[in-house]
């Protein structure tokens, strides 16, 4: 019934004619056309190979066989909602709670992070009986009305921020407000969320979450200093909220030493519900919301039936117990530790030869190569790393940006991408922050080598 | 990894202990343990077979083998997100606007029917630059924030209506405001949306949208009487709102005589904004907006991106082609008018046999039975339809109640359900209501037979 394969031109044509136009592409001048992957690799039309530095989604490799399998042995034997008893849903929640820390016993499955984000709110709401939140900025959430509304990320370009959002400092310690020579950032910055408490509370209002990414993505891959989050759920928890951490983008052993990236500020910390979504499914639509059992017994209490239609059927269970799985059988948390930690020490020395290169962070494959224009004031070298990001598409390695300035490299490959990929692209990196004949470079005021020649192609960031 | 299969008794015990109790089972105090289905037949863990009356999800047949096979050829090959060009998502774009007006021709791909009604609320609004919706009583749009706000089923349960929120009675002409005697019901119906509309201009509101679903399900399995949606059309575009037909639960041929069920009003309608779910993967979590080229430019204007990690990735598109496929192959919407009729003219021949059958009404394979106990004030018989669901399950046989009282049986059942499985039900639902040796009937005032003696198990509404 379906035609042979379309051309790359007669692709993008009936994309241009049929798809809404808010939906983006990558290289939007010159996007690329994939038809296969696998594990760390995709393939275009012509059978050409990509690195794939940024698909956080396939988890445990594209097209895991594994996770294929389960799929398939499942799909074939019953798919339907969970208003029947089934193992899959009790054997995954189970699993999943054998993850977190014993508090956060109570499972709830749905379709993507923003229905997790949004089923979130709901929840700290209902439990609170309180309305405000706040946001790290520039954050993203989800592209739900609800979301959009805690997502300065994006209702900066949009209607603007509502009366019940309340917007605190990114804890960033590198361009942020409190940098790594403050003597204290981590209270600094709680206090930021403290005041903004006190300021709503002069205005009547009360608030029922703080609600971050446990490492924020879109915000710059920023990892909070161990600490901010204990403090602050003290003074969230201290005005009868709660503490939602999103590891949409960051769970699932991606931080390498912790499954959770919560868990990277201590383990005297513990969320009041977690959030996940992207790598959860390998890439078939599934998310999931953890918390207690009080907030679950106070949003049960108004006696209204939560039904999520596909969420926690046999297919997705399967298939998320096989993410699982294959996780640990392939002991993929400890290679994020490993591989991320030599990508790092990669760029750590590059940075000594690249002066663009200002700050190297991460934990295990969730890495920000931040790209400045000068040591004293570190601005963004934005142009600079869009260059770099499309040359580095036509050396097959596909690579993106973050933070609000869009100068963040952001590394989030599947978790089986090795040493020998690591070494390929900052190898390249080196090769192009170098200067080849096909850029003009010059000797920036600080010394870094800046490219000053290069494309506008339209490159977006992508939580 | 996994245990092998669980006891029912255990199986329970693990929801109970960790899926949030918000999350209903059918039929709690003895719920059903489904481990297989084929078709139209779902099977317990002790092999007995179920007949499913009401799965609209397995559209085109529960584990549909072309189905199951496009979901495993294409996970094998590539599942990844829609920044990249690919084939299936052109291709079915492509086919699902050969089923619509030609007007409706701009798609976004998502992952519940959920996403598709709070993406159409957001395109309204940015659209119309208006906030205010017009929603019809008793119904059911999603379970996210921003739906249960326009869903009257649930917000009389929650924290009340928006001041945004207009509700328009039921174009019910049974047991709504004006019924089948009214001699012209569409222009009453439609004038109560317009004086709507005028008293909301009245305190300075504007009117966004009219979202409605082309036959109210949850509502009662409603068909509006024919020309209703045309003139409230009118009412709403002259005030610069939008029409959204929300065809989640009757889109994709369900109807029978046409693919989509807001098709029943007229070749004369067509709405601004359609959203699609449910039997739109068979089970797969996807979803679909079909809009105008205006409402979508309107909505890119923004410069907003809109991105859905795992809407129109790969797979998702290759199961929606495959299922669009099969209805066309097996002949489903014809299928669907044919058993349709046979159906509905049991139940009428039923109706002059037993008088707690006040309608029957339907279209295709979406069929009300509408259970009254006194012919003068169309009571709803809620307790009796309750016991019949009950009673039904022991026989194996799978179906469940709608409407605000609870008394309508809904038929929904997949689209491969036949004659004889229509025969089956209606001769065990009149052997029910003749009275068997454990129930007790009595001669109610009107002569109907009603069930005093019935069993309280929760047998819920499920959208």
């Amino acid at each position: 019934m379906r035609p042979a394969q379309r051309s790359h031109h007669e692709t993008l044509a009936l994309r241009q004619q049929l798809i809404g136009s808010s939906c983006k592409l990558f290289f939007s001048h010159d996007p690329v056309k994939i038809v296969k992957a696998k594990g760390q690799y995709m393939y275009d039309e012509n059978g050409r190979q990509y690195l794939d530095c940024i698909n956080n989604v396939a988890h445990v490799g594209h097209c895991h066989p594994d996770v294929v399998k389960a799929a398939h042995e499942q799909n074939q034997l019953l798919n339907t909602n969970s208003r029947y008893l089934h193992d899959n849903l009790v054997d995954y929640a189970k699993r999943l709670s054998e993850t977190l820390p014993e508090k956060l016993c109570t499972f709830y499955f749905l379709n993507s992070g923003s229905e997790a984000n949004d089923l979130a709110l709901r929840m700290a709401r209902q439990y609170t009986k309180h309305e405000d939140v706040i946001v790290l900025d520039h954050a993203y959430h989800g592209h739900l009305t609800s979301l959009i509304d805690i997502s300065p990320y994006k209702f900066q370009n949009l209607e603007g921020q509502k009366e019940w959002v309340h917007v605190a400092p990114v804890p960033d310690t590198y361009r942020g407000l409190y940098r790594e020579d403050h003597e204290d950032s981590v209270t600094a910055y709680a206090n930021e969320v403290e005041n903004i408490i006190e300021q709503a509370h002069k205005k009547g209002r009360k608030i029922a979450a703080f609600f971050a990414e446990s490492l924020p993505s879109v915000g710059g891959q920023i990892i909070p200093p161990a600490g901010y989050f204990q403090k602050v759920a003290e003074h969230v928890r201290k005005a009868g909220g709660v503490f939602i951490a999103d590891e949409i983008q960051v769970g699932f052993g991606r931080v390498g030493k912790h499954f959770w990236a919560f868990q990277l500020q201590g383990e005297d910390f513990i969320p009041d519900i977690v959030t996940m979504g992207k790598p959860i499914g390998n890439g078939h639509p599934l998310a999931c919301v953890a918390t207690t059992k009080q907030i679950a017994e106070a949003f049960a209490a108004t006696g209204v039936e939560y039904f999520n239609t596909f969420g926690g059927n046999p297919v997705s269970c399967a298939i998320g117990l096989a993410v699982l799985d294959v996780i640990e059988k392939e002991h993929l948390q400890a290679h994020a530790t490993e591989v991320g930690n030599f990508l790092m020490k990669l760029f750590k020395e590059l940075k000594t030869k690249h002066l663009i290169i200002g700050d190297v962070r991460g934990s295990g494959l969730f890495i920000g190569v931040d790209l400045i224009k000068d040591q004293a004031e570190r601005t963004p070298a934005t142009a600079e790393a869009e260059y770099l990001i499309t040359r580095l598409k036509e050396e097959y390695i596909l690579l993106s940006t973050d933070g609000p300035g869009r100068n963040v490299l952001k590394f989030k490959p599947p978790m089986c991408f090795n040493m020998e990929d690591a070494k390929l692209v900052v190898d390249t990196i080196d090769r192009l922050l170098t200067g080849t004949t096909d850029q003009k470079t010059v000797e920036s005021d600080t010394g870094s080598l800046r490219c000053i020649s290069f494309c506008t192609t339209g490159v977006m960031q992508s939580p």
